[in-house]
């Protein structure tokens, strides 16, 4: 188990490159935090996602970007992951098809790993359950329940000083997101949302996350500083 | 999301190679369940519990067994994946080395993705908590949890068809799931449990993990098949 180099609170965030979690990485560090930050190369369409991490990382400041590789594809059934499944280009009813079956269970749990090797106090994760897909791991009762979960998964739970999971961004809007993110230095136009950004991480403009991030900055009074193709 | 193929319950079986999930997936066949296995090559000492787990699945049967590839290794913090750290060979206080930080949690949320694929009814573990060597994961009170998790995490626990995480062994000793076992016909020789078993899968008889088999069998009143270096 890796001691605390220093006093600082530590905190691990779950950083995909998108508008969200570059929020939740300047939150975690505007409380203090000294912060970790961990990618998931899962199969997803591109790549521009992690680039948007790593260029999110070098403005805002961690002390480590580590990346996991998990062929998720392998499973299946979402169009995130496989390229059988079109991206749709306009709203649809109930779980959409975008969904990644157990990915944030998943990623928490792969972030649990590393939050208990450097002894972390914090998990941070950037979902929301305002302006969002509809995913059933995005909603507050999950993490509720992923957090009792990890205080009995873990040495440290164990120890009676389990690590908590903060989702800050959990009952903002996405506009209310944008103004945080602005007040705390973010630079929106280093993160990727888009579900099918191309290799220069230009987006879609079409897609529910697209969509999504569009309406915030309308509704925020911003200008989008989003590339489009 | 696929279709049911047929009229039969489907369970997705976590398949290490060793002799809990060997049984545990006889367990699973025995109560009428259209089986699937899924494996983990995580950064483990050696690939023979690999070579192992397929060998079960030959054996017993199941309609398909999965590899999923997760570089927990860069996580580190465990006997198991940092060959820094060496496997103790003495029985040890606490949560010992071989301990890999939130492996169960990681394990279950991949089961939870391709189960939530294959539309199965349940996820069959073979986690013990009598003769078990201390994990936190191992525990009842966290496969409870985490079955509550999955309810929250999922298309289908939304729709109020929860996948239920089954954990038969849990409750035994290691000389009742042995005698479970071979009443199930599971060929105990075709398994390997111990943590640094060589290339050819034969075990060290030092570790943890061979101590616990050993005496199983011994209890057991059974010839012990594993092969040791």
């Amino acid at each position: 188990m890796a001691e605390h180099t220093s006093d600082k609170k530590i905190a691990l965030v779950l950083l995909s490159g998108g508008l969200d979690s570059a929020t939740c990485l300047a939150i975690a560090r505007s409380q203090g935090y000294e912060c970790y930050a961990i990618s998931f190369e899962y199969g997803q369409r591109h790549d521009s996602e992690l680039q948007a991490a790593e260029r999110v990382v070098n403005a805002l400041g961690a002390k480590e970007l580590k990346t996991i590789h998990i062929n998720m594809g392998d499973i299946g059934g979402s169009a995130l992951t496989d390229k059988a499944i079109d991206v749709p280009e306009s709203p649809t009813e109930g779980i959409p098809v975008t969904y990644v079956p157990a990915r944030n269970t998943v990623f928490l749990s792969l972030a649990l790993g590393w939050a208990e090797v450097l002894d972390a106090d914090a998990i941070f994760i950037g979902v929301n359950a305002v302006d969002y897909s509809g995913y059933p791991d995005c909603r507050p009762e999950f993490i509720e329940a992923f957090e009792r979960l990890a205080a009995l998964a873990t040495k440290r739970g164990v120890e009676g000083n389990p690590i908590s999971i903060q989702a800050p961004l959990l009952h903002l809007s996405k506009s209310q997101i944008i103004h945080k993110g602005i007040a705390l230095g973010v630079d929106y136009g280093l993160t990727v949302s888009c579900y099918q950004a191309d290799a220069e991480g230009r987006a879609c403009g079409k897609c529910d996350s697209c969509r999504l991030r569009q309406e915030g900055f309308r509704q925020a009074g911003v200008a989008d500083p989003t590339r489009y193709c």
